[in-house]
């Protein structure tokens, strides 16, 4: 008897989507009055002014489905790590400010670019597919999103960048890719 | 007699605006037929399909001007160096696609993201000043724009992420932020 492979990937697993509007902004994410505290203070009023139950509520493995200009605002690293924080899986949505998706994917948080976000329901299972560039919905169909490269997919899977250098520098023979693909 | 020192910020100089509309992909700035070429192949056709003049006119330091989501398209990182080879000192737009964003900044090309863009008429002479938040019009005015973070700057001043990194190992004492920074 041999131990089964597993052949799941951990992506292919359904993720209960949380929906907002367009351009949450960082201060709605990370809230200027707690960025004195820990990230945990920040992460426990993520979103209050939009969801206000969402930092209770959200479940680990959930997602984020929002309108165009997701992040905007300043530059806080803590508005994509209070994400992280809470256990969310990914963020999807038509567009994303600059800074926040250099942020985001830098703590190990997975963002989806979805022109067609807006068709998600709150509370529907999603499965994402970012490096073959798709959701799929509960009902079988499929969103197009912008394909994920991998070296950013695997920053995701090593918990941010600074997790992934350390990986790399523990076993640098493992990898393909070099510090430039950062 | 003293060799006088400059007082004058590299990004206080004056740099010459090419406008551009919206949606610019990453096949206009670096065509997918030119891909299998070097840069210099690849540069000498970027933005051939919108200013088919551009790229054997547009002169060091000058400036490109775009609409809203500037980058759209594969991540094709090419799409950033072609701009760079060019000598663009900058690229200023509404907003950018993510992966573009990412990429530019690693390659060392300034992204200002800037509400008023559009208000930038063709050939006018722009100031930079990208820590602070503006861009200043020729006729004094300025147009707000997201601060960038002063490592994203050090990144463009070295040249790219790359650079910089290689720059902070030989002089690792004269440098105030970590590669988590990248």
């Amino acid at each position: 008897m041999t131990t089964p492979t597993t052949t799941v990937d951990p992506r292919s697993t359904s993720h209960r989507a949380w929906v907002v509007g367009a351009d949450i902004d960082t201060d709605a994410l990370a809230p200027g009055a707690y960025m004195k505290f820990g990230i945990d203070e920040i992460a426990r009023h993520c979103l209050h002014r939009v969801r206000p139950e969402f930092a209770a509520s959200v479940q680990a493995g959930d997602v984020l489905v929002a309108g165009p200009n997701f992040g905007i605002g300043s530059s806080r690293e803590q508005a994509a790590a209070a994400l992280v924080y809470l256990g969310v899986r990914a963020v999807i949505a038509p567009s994303f400010n600059g800074l926040y998706f250099r942020n985001a994917f830098n703590v190990g948080l997975l963002l989806l670019t979805c022109a067609d976000a807006h068709r998600v329901a709150e509370g529907e299972a999603l499965r994402l597919s970012p490096r073959e560039g798709f959701v799929e919905r509960a009902n079988g169909s499929r969103l197009a999103c912008e394909t994920v490269p991998g070296f950013l997919l695997d920053m995701v899977d090593a918990g941010g960048l600074l997790n992934l250098l350390k990986q790399r520098r523990m076993a640098p023979h493992a990898t393909s890719n070099g510090v430039s693909s950062c």
